[in-house]
């Protein structure tokens, strides 16, 4: 018997019960723990795995948005994919995320939407091409954050937009690039590239060269690849950059893009950010 | 009296009662209608003031989601906003908008997430400058669609990525510039500027120089500015600027900017279109 990847383990649901199709529990992993309650890229691949699991789902995931209203804590929770709409190739999502308080009041910790769909092939053109950038053996040295356990989950190679190493308040733009996977290495799917869309360090902190608390509010993931252009990734690096465009009064935005290894444009996400200061 | 401004009158909506509180009723305007269905510009101001009605609003929109799960035909709608949770400083909504199908059973149209915000003044940067362009004054022929009655509802003034003039598969990008006000003028707020957000005609028009069917399914804004700060604008020009990064297997997405005329960025937005062929 093998056992399963963490990242398998921290995505474990069952079904809640007959009575309550759609709805399934699981619990906050410690493996992905970051400073204040789970890593978000876990939290959004479990709204995207509660859809997967539902018998009624048609196609696969084209757009992904999960909202963040409290933070997770240790312990189980309960989660609800409801397909509200259902059209002839796609298909609409709510997902709702509950979570007992102290006093065994069930809360609302996180509310998503998604679209699925039936892809059929089309005139097709990549954009955006992955930039040229050191490949990920030759990339600089591995980066973990001390005190955020979901970092050693990830490899995670920085090429550019490293992590400041001094605190001086001397950043002068907020783009990053990176190479990634998971750690130990696993087959892509969609959970684990919806996870890998929030990878990113928060831009405050690069833009600022300043540490201040941040925590995303919102992100949204767009996939552009199909399962099977995923399965052909297999367990290699993804190609991550991510870049603010606006940091105002309390919140910031994020656009980040995943590219395969050879160069294809899997995901494209964005997020905003509630920071302090 | 005067008569309210199309897009008030567009966006009217009436309390469904005291035993439904957050439930409103409206109905589709044919002045913004598109070629089918009503402009998803206007849907999406029409959820975002279902939130701003409401009575335990708490700040300011951040973030809004729309998801647009079939084609709202002309008549009657009813919509609900629900705040699903409350912090100290920020609110969590879920918007559903319901319409009878032509066997009088209610059927779900879209669904919205939304983030609000009491925000508070914090070291702040804009790192997207305006690009420099010509003024509105200075800016090409006004854009219509013929046939698409809403893009009358605004005075828009391409300066770059014009629809194409000959629909012969030329197309080298995907960048539309254009200078944006509602017709007649009106003073800006957060549902014009969500609004907006969506006023580029597809971008697999312009990246193709052919047209093919396609559709909004799901967009997402990140407000930047304050009520305060639209107030400033008046109703004088937006500067919008929208690209995509990848057309894949009938979806392709957009990204967009919306600039004041003083070059401040009051909103970002992302878009995932379906497309034919």
């Amino acid at each position: 018997m093998t056992t399963p990847h963490a990242f398998d383990q921290a995505l474990r649901l069952e079904a809640a019960g007959s009575d309550q199709p759609g709805t399934w529990l699981g619990r906050s992993s410690p493996d992905y723990w970051n400073m204040v309650g789970p890593f978000g890229g876990t939290t959004a691949a479990t709204a995207l795995r509660a859809i997967l699991l539902h018998p009624a789902l048609l196609g696969e995931p084209v757009a992904l948005t999960v909202n963040y209203a409290a933070a997770l804590a240790e312990g189980p929770f309960s989660v609800r994919a409801t397909p509200v709409r259902t059209n002839r190739s796609t298909q609409h999502w709510t997902v709702e995320l509950t979570q007992d308080d102290a006093n065994g009041e069930a809360g609302v910790v996180m509310t998503a939407t998604a679209v699925t769909a039936v892809r059929r092939e089309t005139w097709s053109v990549n954009d955006t091409p992955m930039p040229a950038v050191a490949s990920a053996a030759g990339a600089s040295e591995r980066f973990r954050f001390a005190g955020a356990a979901w970092t050693s989950r990830y490899d995670m190679r920085p090429v550019r937009g490293v992590i400041p190493q001094a605190w001086d308040g001397s950043g002068v733009d907020s783009l990053t690039q990176l190479w990634v996977r998971d750690d130990p290495p696993r087959p892509l799917d969609f959970p684990a590239l919806a996870a890998m869309a929030d990878v990113f360090y928060p831009r405050v902190w690069l833009r600022r060269a300043t540490r201040v608390p941040a925590g995303t509010v919102s992100i949204t993931t767009y996939f552009h690849a199909d399962g099977r252009q995923l399965e052909a990734c297999g367990d290699g690096f993804l190609l991550g950059q991510a870049q603010a465009q606006a940091f105002r009064n309390g919140f910031f935005d994020q656009s980040a893009q995943l590219w395969s290894e050879a160069g294809l444009l899997l995901a494209t996400s964005t997020q905003v950010v509630y920071y302090k200061e």
